[in-house]
């Protein structure tokens, strides 16, 4: 092992925490995954800043909570002004690229403001997310404005594929065998193989493209966002990942119907389609075995990956990252999808491997000090030896855990957003776009959840871990709700806005006024 | 009087809201000003967004609030992404320009990030905060870094006046004959008046570049926002209105030193110099007579301007605001400067002339409604027939008060923020850059200042309307202050932070993603 230079970063999409062997599920395979948290530090207590994809990543790329960089669902416009993470590490000499998704919306109005051009130069960074696009993909629909095609769709043209959208009729459509309906989309089709081969599959594409990527790096450093659009849905594997689990390898759900008075934003959700089919038993039975499959098929790749790494020498200047941007309810709750804030959304895996001989004390630990989404970036400019931008950046360096013992005075809750506008839970409320949102903040013993036109949220998660019962309107709990509310303005008030001028700066310039010329208040 | 499709956007700086003779002042003579109030329409209760010259304005100019914009406090630079008054005005067809003082930061390192170059094309934009600079000007040494000497200087020059820094020894200095420091910035030498001849002062050179300006203009419309550098300190006026105004004009001073417990951050900038000066009455009725003088001179030069406007025929379409950046304590709760949340600092005075005779029936209306300086930009976008972007601007627009007999469902409170980072005061509580802020909103009847590190502030504006007794840590007022927490909660909650996609795009998408394709939750 050695010290690092190149940063591996990998992330799955709507991977839940308790998916994987080493957090604890009792079937699945990810002998490559826990082998990593064995070799690294793995945070049990991690969080994003939002559970849908568009502003978790964000929150990731900038190292912002949601509220600081606006990009607040999925195709909202990232401000051209938000630094991103090839802002931070290309000045430290990693060239930053991109394999796969990262759900960014380039803000064009405003890049074209600027007199910059979205396909080229600095305005290309910006739409971009401040990444080289060596093979940008966000699955479904092409949603990069500026890439009119994937290069995933022209490689499977190539294999000989035909179609005309080939991602949705090769990728995510399945080989029934009885003449219906093949579409990846419909949940009763989890059960089939897709049409692609397990080897022209996403995973499995994504993954040889991170390979190409090393190879063409070469002694240069780098860092790689390899981003797997699965096990997201749609929930179709290749085969045989689509056999690796069946029924009996699906636990019992945490369901929630009917306990307690529903609050009602929770209650919208519910309403939701995803929500009502998974609260079938048919549908959990089907979806998630495939679901299990998409990440064991992931794990086998990462297995390629690290052996890959091995064999070109790379392990050992190397960090590794596997993480996730939320989880999936798959009817927990009774609930599909994710959105809102319940854990089974919120949580995620997060294992941070270090090859620094610093981080030989600390192998194979689990934390259990909450960490955020927005930890991420701080941790890896101090992995590489850079020096974090504290006036922007608003998450926490994890390196005392990762190199140390740990943190003392380390935060003691982390917070969450969420703005629903675009669902159909908007209007079915009555809400405005701009009423539509929510904020959580949680403890290790409570999570609280604003609405700013409805009651909040409360749970215990002491005495209910699994976050049944709503204590948001109870009245033997005003006290709790009063604190949490003051953790939101606590949180609010420290938001890094002035994002200009450094801490230092303003430190070496305060009163001194006088010094610098300007006398007032002399008589 | 006609449709406008001219803004005159005057702005004074540091002018309390109670010095002029239509806001009650029983010896100031502000003729213009006060025929300007008969002629439009006056906002008895209009704050600013803080208290300080920049977050003020980059306030003023974006239609944000403090916490939205990021540049909270002078010198703090302005994103190069938030939208201002040229960004609207100028798709309009109406020419945006400056005469004066906007203190806005450039912030170069962001401009440059973009690749692009503060001195031309959409860097200079962004650099001149969105304004042509006819005539930029902040007064104080040269703060804006593409300005190498100010115009004024220059022409100072060409009058024949000698030295080195003219702004200084010409402008802001005095002549006393005695052979004394003549510095302005010495507050005992307000007495005297200054060496620049009172047609050689920045009020008249201002006051003549906007008539130029006009001229320049010719026919197509334009939007100027003619920014006064006085009554500001330094506290010196040219011959003849240093001398125009005496002590027996100094009202008494709000002073409420020693009355009640004194919250920490009150009491940390009484020990300012500036506020230890002007608790002495000296000091006051040195500096009040100047300061009156300043502002009864700025209101001769509207005059002036007005009379040029007619001449030119252009009352008839123009809109004319008259305004202030914040106020000035001078002495009152102890005090000198601003900064802060009592009135004498956060209120202004605010008068608006709309020539169309759709404002008949408003001429010379007082409004008690409140108003706020985020009010403007929206409510000059529609005056000249454009249509705000509600999904960036904060404010509100006046419109209903001016051309109709007010509006339903208005705000009950106001919002202020302060950042005092670079203040004495910081370092003297034990703060850190970060922690230096408060957050105030105000109710008709009731003022709440939350500061992070320290108990709140609240004042009874109904029984104590000179805000002598500090009711934040009465034990009787824990409902007031639990409603007010619930007030920040709630206009933080609704801060405008996704500025990349209209609120009326997000309803148009609103529950379609089956319809755009994404068929996610279908069995």
């Amino acid at each position: 092992m050695g010290e690092p230079r190149n940063i591996l970063f990998v992330m799955a999409d709507q991977l839940r925490f308790d998916f994987l062997g080493c957090t604890g599920h009792p079937w699945m395979r990810t002998p490559t995954i826990d082998a990593l948290a064995a070799r690294g530090v793995r945070f049990a207590n991690a969080f994003v800043q939002g559970a849908v994809c568009g502003p978790s990543r964000m929150s990731f790329y900038t190292g912002r909570y949601v509220l600081s960089h606006g990009a607040s669902y999925n195709n909202y416009p990232l401000r051209p002004d938000e630094w991103t993470l090839g802002d931070y590490l290309n000045p430290l000499g990693l060239r930053t690229a991109l394999a796969g998704k990262t759900h960014m919306k380039a803000d064009e109005a405003a890049i074209r403001r600027l007199g910059l051009d979205p396909a080229e130069g600095p305005g290309r960074f910006l739409a971009e997310c401040g990444f080289e696009p060596w093979d940008r993909d966000d699955g479904l629909q092409k949603l990069a404005p500026f890439v009119p095609d994937t290069q995933y769709e022209a490689w499977l043209r190539g294999r000989g594929y035909e179609g005309v959208n080939l991602w949705h009729e090769v990728a995510n459509s399945v080989r029934r065998g009885d003449g219906g309906d093949p579409s990846g989309w419909l949940m009763r089709n989890a059960r089939f193989p897709t049409v692609a081969a397990e080897e022209d599959s996403e995973t499995a594409y994504m993954t040889r493209r991170a390979m190409d990527f090393i190879d063409d790096a070469g002694e240069r450093p780098w860092c790689l966002h390899l981003s797997y659009i699965k096990p997201h849905w749609p929930y179709v594997a290749p085969d045989p990942y689509h056999r690796k689990y069946g029924r009996e390898h699906v636990l019992p759900g945490n369901r929630s119907e009917g306990e307690g008075e529903t609050h009602p934003v929770v209650a919208a959700f519910r309403d939701h389609p995803e929500s009502i089919e998974f609260r079938r038993d048919e549908c959990r039975d089907t979806v998630i075995p495939t679901y299990m499959g998409l990440i064991e098929q992931i794990d086998d790749h990462l297995g390629r990956l690290i052996d890959f790494l091995d064999d070109r020498g790379r392990l050992a200047d190397t960090v590794i990252v596997v993480t996730s941007d939320h989880g999936d309810y798959l009817g927990d709750h009774g609930l599909g999808e994710k959105e809102l804030h319940f854990e089974e959304a919120l949580r995620i895996p997060l294992i941070v491997v270090d090859p620094s001989p610093a981080a030989e004390g600390s192998r194979g630990r689990v934390i259990e000090a909450m960490a955020e989404a927005i930890d991420l970036i701080p941790t890896l400019i101090e992995l590489v030896g850079g020096a974090p931008a504290w006036h922007r950046l608003e998450g926490r360096s994890l390196l005392p855990f990762i190199r140390g013992d740990g943190a003392a005075g380390w935060r003691d809750a982390v917070f969450a957003e969420h703005d629903y506008s675009l669902r159909h839970a908007r209007p079915a409320l009555g809400l405005e776009p701009q009423e539509a949102k929510s904020w959580m903040v949680r403890t290790e013993r409570w999570k609280f959840v604003r609405h700013p036109r409805f009651r909040p949220e409360l749970y215990d998660l002491e005495n209910d871990p699994s976050e049944q019962i709503d204590l948001g309107a109870d009245p033997g709990h005003e006290d709790v709700r009063s604190d949490m509310q003051h953790r939101l303005l606590d949180w609010m008030q420290a938001r890094l806005n002035r994002v200009g001028i450094t801490d230092e700066a303003i430190r070496q310039s305060t009163g001194k006024a006088w010094e610098r010329g300007y006398l007032f208040g002399r008589w």
